[in-house]
């Protein structure tokens, strides 16, 4: 078991949900600790999800992108088996569950949705799910904390946020919960996260909700530049709350809803394994966007890069280096590096101005802030990711021993 | 000091050079071992020289870029100090001390290529070089491995090769050495190496025989996924033996150039930072040349399966992750996957045929060789990478103090 990272909030978010109950059990995907949540919502209501960019993508990915049509009655998340690379029969297993699952309930089975992280490949046991529950929908409703300590792997705290917003004198409340903290590189998102938010929005405006608010949130994190198999976002419309979305409206919800999206990627951030320091890498002045971006990701995820970090050196060579790595046309006697504020090179080589004493005590803080400037042109990307340290390899040399 | 990778070879291939001289010493790059080689070839010879295609190139590539016309009398190599990211000043340091040597040995400027290899982005003072000059060349010569131990930075043991072949009943030697354990992630080639022919070429069939050979060889490892600012390789035509390249003398000739490439490129390998182990990762009957590549380099890079690796553990999971994140068009049912001799999945899960006792053992191995068989087409790819461990973190965490 991993120490809680150093990065873990203080005080974590709690509430209790209304629209929905939520139970939790262990039901032996892992060896102790809760390991099953379901979440049962009051009515069947809209929900959009993203989905890892994966050409390998896990049977509850396939198997939800099949069926579901934008509503949800029922979310079934397990941690321990990813039932990733499975093949038919991962697929098989879903089917059989959920349709024991939907009897149950009275639902359809389309307005079930799943979800399930841990080992890739490994055989996938309906009936570990299918003999749970009735004993689980017979437990006690549990709160947000249990909800997202229920669906943890490797992290060392449960991931939690919320955020109101009053629109038009409704107090609107948008929370959730997320997991993840290695295999982590978005390309949708990244891990698994859930975000709930208690008006009533139609498929077409959560949609819109995801795509306007993914790139500066779960699309700016990486942890070792691995993404995974089973990556998922889901964004639900809790309640039948009507609101005017007009143009303000929507900048209040959609602004509200970024603060969620990004508490939950940052925090997974601050749980990437083994990590002693956290890595903010800001690209501005980029000529277009997907210059900063890639930039910006070729730093963090360098190798050499985050060595250097976990050992406190301030070795800007290597971020040229990574910037060299990315292939973007830059001109090399505009770049200007910083960490901190501390400015290290400027006109193509390092600048006199340099304060070694001065840059070396920054080194040691906890958070690092790296800055390019390329100087060609208006556009800024900043990313997050943390250093590469020996915990990282002790954690995922060990993984499934 | 590292130790000896446990890869090096037991004996390291060694000879006299002819039709040409090497000297080396320690000029205070580093702080004890030679750090500066000249090379003075008898005549001016044909070169031809291939270079990192990253976008913040070091000095010496943009200098030798620029002035170079195929033709070469001397070469220049230092360790310790990359002079890279040293902007102009960078450039106008180089024409200094080529300037110098130029005019001591009455060659011409262009006639001079330059390497320099160690930290990037530290000014480069270049009368460390001149003052040095008149004293290296009254030093003893010195033989090929001497050579390769002279430009050595966090390398382990000199990497040299050689090779003969008789083509028209004549003998022709080809032999090089090179350098390289970290930043190691080809997009030219990688590191320095410089590989010599004892025969007549023109610079466009020494053109041919890069383009032909380097595919297989450098561009076909990576240590880290890390690219450095000042990868080069040159091949030189070093005697005016006339042969005829009618096509079964160029296969003949070329063949054996691609044996040297590939031994220096393997030993860069072997020696890479910190590994425990070396991983050979072959992608077979891939859709096309660039999906096998691409498969096959995202799997060795990956962290994850690097440190399952190190953990002797057969995590074939990740590699169906890494797959995935190539974001390349395959059938995942279709996909085989071996450790050694050993299939872990097909037809798209974990197969009943696997022999957990026996896999286990082969993971204990030092050379892990990991097949994917795509079933898709008939294009095959072989990387080779190694393991992230421990000692990787330590030597980059480190290595500036």
């Amino acid at each position: 078991m991993r120490n809680v990272s150093i990065f873990a909030p203080k005080n974590f978010i709690n509430l209790s949900p209304k629209f929905l109950k939520m139970h939790s059990m262990n039901v032996g995907f892992k060896k102790k600790d809760n390991d099953l949540l379901i979440v049962i919502f009051e009515n069947s209501i809209n929900v959009e999800c993203i989905y890892s960019k994966t050409s390998t993508p896990s049977a509850p990915i396939i198997w939800d992108k099949k069926n579901n049509k934008g509503k949800c009655k029922v979310l079934i998340v397990n941690a321990g088996n990813a039932n990733a690379h499975t093949g038919n029969n991962g697929i098989k297993v879903i089917d059989k569950y959920v349709g024991y699952l939907s009897s149950l309930l009275k639902c359809k089975k389309n307005e079930i949705l799943v979800s399930s992280t841990g080992v890739i490949g490994e055989v996938f046991d309906p009936n570990i799910i299918i003999k749970s529950f009735k004993n689980i929908l017979k437990s006690k409703k549990i709160d947000l904390i249990k909800a997202a300590r229920s669906i943890m792997t490797t992290d060392t705290f449960p991931k939690t946020a919320s955020h109101s917003v009053k629109i038009d004198n409704n107090i609107i409340r948008i929370y959730g919960f997320a997991k993840g903290s290695g295999m982590i590189f978005p390309n949708m998102g990244t891990m698994l996260a859930y975000i709930f938010i208690e008006c009533s929005l139609s498929n077409i405006e959560l949609k819109k909700l995801i795509k306007d608010n993914i790139d500066n949130t779960f699309n700016s994190i990486s942890v070792d530049g691995d993404t995974s198999t089973s990556d998922t976002l889901m964004l639900f419309s809790l309640s039948k709350l009507k609101i005017n979305l007009k143009k303000n409206n929507y900048t209040i919800l959609s602004n509200a809803i970024q603060k969620v999206m990004k508490n939950l990627s940052m925090q997974v951030i601050k749980d990437g394994e083994g990590l002693s320091k956290l890595i903010e890498v800001s690209v501005t002045n980029a000529k277009n966007p997907t210059q900063g971006k890639n930039i910006a990701f070729t730093i963090v995820n360098s190798p050499l890069v985050k060595t250097a970090i976990a050992g406190e050196d301030a070795n800007w060579g290597r971020i040229i280096m990574a910037i060299g790595k990315s292939y973007e046309k830059i001109t090399q006697n505009k770049i200007k590096i910083y960490f901190g504020n501390n400015l290290v090179c400027e006109k193509g080589s390092i600048t006199n101005k340099i304060n070694i004493p001065k840059l070396n005590k920054y080194m040691k803080e906890k958070i690092i802030k790296i800055k390019v400037d390329l100087g060609l042109g208006k556009y800024s990307k900043t990313v997050y990711g943390n250093d590469l340290t020996y915990k990282y390899i002790k954690i995922n040399a060990d993984y499934r021993s």
